[in-house]
């Protein structure tokens, strides 16, 4: 039935096992030869889908970069006061980022080698800007401790977050709601009873 | 002058030496022969200090073990309140990882494929256990907000301070007094301002 499985390749699953090789192997160490075993088709039927392994990478770092700023265009994150705007990125930030883990995961690991790795990490920079900005909106608004440094608090943040792809591995039908929340209560309100 | 170079060899420097070249390449990724390279002497020279790379991993990840488990023997993390004592070796934790960046750098990016490296492994997992030990008891001293989960606080405080080593870069001089108390603000009393 090998025909048939071939058959049953479309783009999008030829990513999906992509992106796991890259995962595994890191991007710069997985060649053509890797996927066309990882994936059980020759290397000419993965050169019908796309150009080559930085095409998969462009693919695959998008989509989790898709999801990470279409959270900035969402009603919760445009309106309101400042603090609850980027309470409400955080949380949907670790909704996105366990959601696409391995995309998610693959982006965090870009390095910097290729032009596409180059534009992967000015996109997250530009992202990390846009959180910065409303954490800095929300000090000025009274809410966050005056003694925060926002540059810091913002790489704090962000190394919480993305410590996730490291350790945290779903559960089928589980829901992320409350990781998202104890995320964003430690963040934003510390571990420490209120005295 | 390579032999006075050489001359100036000691267990110290080449430790330093690979280190670096174990951060840069990857533990797996380093041969003797990128080590000779980078050290500026001949294998057989490096030979004449260790038995080779394994035990080169071995005394660097101790040196970043050493510093970490040392912290639990310090007063502050034996007298006092439980949340005191957990502050105290949080504080203490990223002092200690900023002060040894690359060997707990190092530390934090072993993966488990040699038996050194699953030692290494245990002993991060047993600092760990040890430091959800002090929450746990915080919380039961009620010092800590009641819907803490434990395990999970552990992980995101850990995902915290270990991504220090992704992004901090320490000023020649600097203390890390500040960065400390500003890891141990969030993560007990958070960003918000207490209302």
């Amino acid at each position: 039935m090998t025909t048939a499985k071939r058959d049953t390749y479309t783009p999008e699953t030829l990513l999906s096992v992509a992106v796991q090789v890259f995962n595994e192997r890191g991007y710069d160490g997985t060649s053509m030869e890797h996927l066309s075993k990882a994936a059980g088709i020759s290397k000419s039927s993965i050169y019908h889908h796309v150009a080559g392994k930085e095409e998969l990478l462009r693919r695959a770092v998008s989509r989790a970069l898709d999801g990470l700023f279409g959270i900035l265009e969402e009603p919760g994150a445009v309106r309101g006061r400042a603090v609850e705007r980027v309470e409400y990125v955080t949380r949907r930030t670790v909704e996105v980022l366990v959601g696409e883990l391995p995309y998610v995961t693959l982006l965090l690991r870009v390095r910097g080698n290729t032009r596409t790795e180059r534009w992967a990490l000015e996109r997250r920079r530009e992202f990390d800007h846009q959180v910065a900005d409303l954490l800095g909106a929300a000090a000025a608004e009274g809410d966050l401790r005056a003694d925060v440094d926002i540059r810091l608090a913002t790489r704090l943040l962000f190394g919480m977050v993305n410590s996730l792809v490291e350790w945290y591995r779903p559960h089928p039908g589980a829901g992320h709601a409350q990781l998202a929340d104890a995320v964003v209560h430690l963040a934003f309100d510390g571990l420490r009873t209120t005295r």
